[in-house]
């Protein structure tokens, strides 16, 4: 693209850098923005700015946290003993909109995923394999996603948490509720039958 | 949602502002930026501030610009009697890239909109208007999409310039280049054969 101006292309260069953010929809961003009030951009890169250099991660949970310690961590009616390891905010987030998991988290980063350049040191699976070791937790629970990287990482850190003797659980893989069966993937099909659960447990919720 | 993060929280607000952007977008990009570098998340929070705070409008053409005089109104080989209206900076470009056209442009900022509160004094019109009443243009191109606002925005510029005596043109509409007759609507098809041209015209490019 030829611009006419050299502070819109850096902008528009700037904003093209985000995934899933090309050229054409930078640019749109970027015009929709020169016709807003000129607070509104400045709120926009003052929020970043800030969220960049004061933003902190959860020295326990290693979830992203205004403070040293997450409001998750710091309050003494959750469960310590229960982790739950999971990718990112999105996915803590998602599971306390459950209002079913009163345990603790463990926020890996990321998944293991060679092909980006993602390996175990990257992500903060040290930390709990050492949480695991001082003896604070019962039970972790593995809610990756369940692609190949998800199952790697899940793998990666079972066999590290081997000989501990700690109790280790996955998420159950189902038919999501309200979903028909005929259009569901024989994958997921296939283990919500291997899976079953009894009856009398099954509307517990 | 629920963010366990006020400054998380704040970012992805700012960020949801933007068209096209939810919540869940904004979300992930915010949480991309903090896996990038701070410096990348700087330059993108500066280049926003930068735009919007030094960004000019053209003098003459309405269009976004770093100087007083655009680069193509500043352009001596530029045909200024010819003007080409259009609505915003992107379509500028476009008729850029075609490399056929070398007259001057006239950039309204937008169309004419009641239901979105976009009235013609929002828009570069009178200035448009006096350049015309001034005699230094000898014909208009509208060039705006053909939408209601488009073509009410047209018509509205159309009846200023009466009696004024000015040449007027429209860009032609017709079947793209390429596509076939039987997927084009019949508006188009209708448009492409009641404005026929001459055969020995048609491949003139």
């Amino acid at each position: 693209m030829d611009f006419s101006s050299k502070l819109l292309e850096q902008a528009v260069d700037e904003m093209s850098q985000l995934p899933g953010i090309g050229k054409r929809t930078a640019l749109r961003l970027v015009l929709h923005m020169l016709k807003q009030p000129e607070s509104q951009t400045k709120q926009l890169a003052d929020a970043l700015t800030k969220l960049r250099t004061e933003i902190k991660l959860c020295k326990n949970c290693y979830n992203i946290s205004d403070t040293d310690l997450c409001a998750i961590c710091a309050n003494p009616s959750r469960n310590s003993e229960i982790v739950c390891v999971v990718e990112d905010i999105r996915d803590v987030m998602a599971i306390e909109n459950t209002d079913q998991y009163r345990g603790h988290y463990h926020v890996l980063g990321g998944k293991i995923s060679p092909m980006d350049g993602i390996g175990p040191s990257q992500l903060s699976i040290k930390p709990l394999i050492e949480k695991v070791q001082a003896g604070k937790v019962e039970e972790i629970i593995f809610a990756l996603s369940s692609t190949l990287e998800g199952d790697t990482t899940n793998f990666y850190i079972y066999r590290q948490l081997e000989g501990i003797g700690i109790k280790t659980s996955t998420i159950a893989r189902g038919i999501s509720v309200g979903d028909e069966l005929e259009y569901a993937d024989e994958v997921t099909l296939g283990r919500s039958i291997t899976n079953r659960v009894p009856f009398e447990n099954s509307a517990k919720n």
